[in-house]
């Protein structure tokens, strides 16, 4: 199947570019600039990794989400909060209905490039704060996509069923330099290593038995993840 | 409830834009230019409209979609065609997945500035060529949105069950100025009276029984409409 991936340059949609390059025949790769803190960091990462494939990657920039949207994680917003992902906290980064979005303008973007399906690196570990990432989201945005479209295109998740580790197994599998994808959302040039993804790469290498390959400014002692409520 | 409106200079949206503040506390305009022919000249009118009703608009630039999207719609694309909106040769008017971005982008709008729904001016009569106006895209479409928003947003479609010409009449009953609104796709300054959405046009005045104010370069009688096949 021809399909374009969304890809950020994390260790995740790396991974899924990756493997969507061995499983279908990738006509491009979809990379937004929304004005978020880490942007133009994981963003360098993201054209590399399109680049290696001999993927063509288009940047796709929505300013106005950095201008007048409200979040933590945008240049316009507040610090980024330290700690777990699930904790409450990080609730200040979501930006709100970003995945509707970038799915949205992906499809568009795949359909005009004779693609029959979009590759998204959501798995079974990032529903917990985003409402955008919830099964309640995703299965009525991809059939609002299947349906809103003439190429009646499909929103594909190969790692839907798989935690951040297991994804970094797949990858690490398929020869993924993971030095070369980038997490960290305070925006700096080397990962913090305290921030909420920072502590979720660290937990997946760690969890996955996998060498890290990160240099990160801090690495104090995991913190505990939250119990599930 | 506090809303935002999808504003696009066109009679149905302006007419929803004045429906909405009359019902609800209308927090928002989004206006959106995606490089179609007809933006620049459009646009003028959806400002102007907002600001007659002291509503706050938001220009949102979406270039990439006029640089990479495939439709005769967009400055990059062919000749728009003349005729009848419902004839196979206007689906190539169809920018890929354009109301699923418009949405996405308006819901993640309205939420960041508080709003609990959003107000589309989708009609009985637009779903035929378009399949991200059909009931089959707009249902799962508002669910996603629901779903992918903390503050469970809410798609309402006011002339859901009208048509083009009921539209118009709420629109002139509510004292919509109807010269002050454009619906030509050709780009040029004044409506060229032949296009589909000129056609359209014409059509709903004529059978809402309203005078038409706009100034046409060709008024030649109005093309038969196709049979619903």
């Amino acid at each position: 199947m021809k399909v374009l991936v969304l890809l950020s340059g994390g260790m995740d949609s790396v991974s899924a570019l990756h493997f969507a390059a061995k499983e279908h025949e990738v006509v491009a790769a979809a990379c937004f600039h929304y004005g978020a803190k880490h942007n133009d960091r994981e963003l360098l990462f993201a054209r590399r990794q399109a680049d290696l494939l001999g993927v063509r990657s288009y940047l796709i920039r929505l300013p106005f989400v950095g201008e007048e949207f409200a979040s933590d994680l945008l240049e316009n917003g507040g610090a980024i909060p330290d700690g777990h992902y699930e904790e409450s906290t990080m609730k200040q980064t979501v930006v709100p209905f970003r995945n509707g979005i970038l799915l949205s303008v992906a499809a568009g973007l795949a359909e005009s490039k004779g693609a029959s399906g979009v590759v998204i690196a959501a798995h079974s570990g990032d529903h917990a704060i985003y409402p955008d990432c919830r099964e309640d989201f995703m299965r009525p945005m991809a059939e609002a996509i299947r349906s809103g479209t003439y190429a009646q295109i499909a929103v594909l998740r190969p790692f839907i069923s798989m935690t951040k580790a297991e994804i970094a197994r797949v990858g690490h599998g398929l020869g993924v330099d993971f030095s070369q994808t980038w997490s960290c959302y305070k925006g700096g040039e080397t990962h913090c290593g305290t921030c909420g993804t920072c502590v979720e790469r660290r937990e997946a290498f760690l969890l996955a038995g996998i060498p890290d390959p990160t240099a990160y400014l801090q690495t104090s002692p995991l913190p505990q993840k939250p119990r599930e409520c």
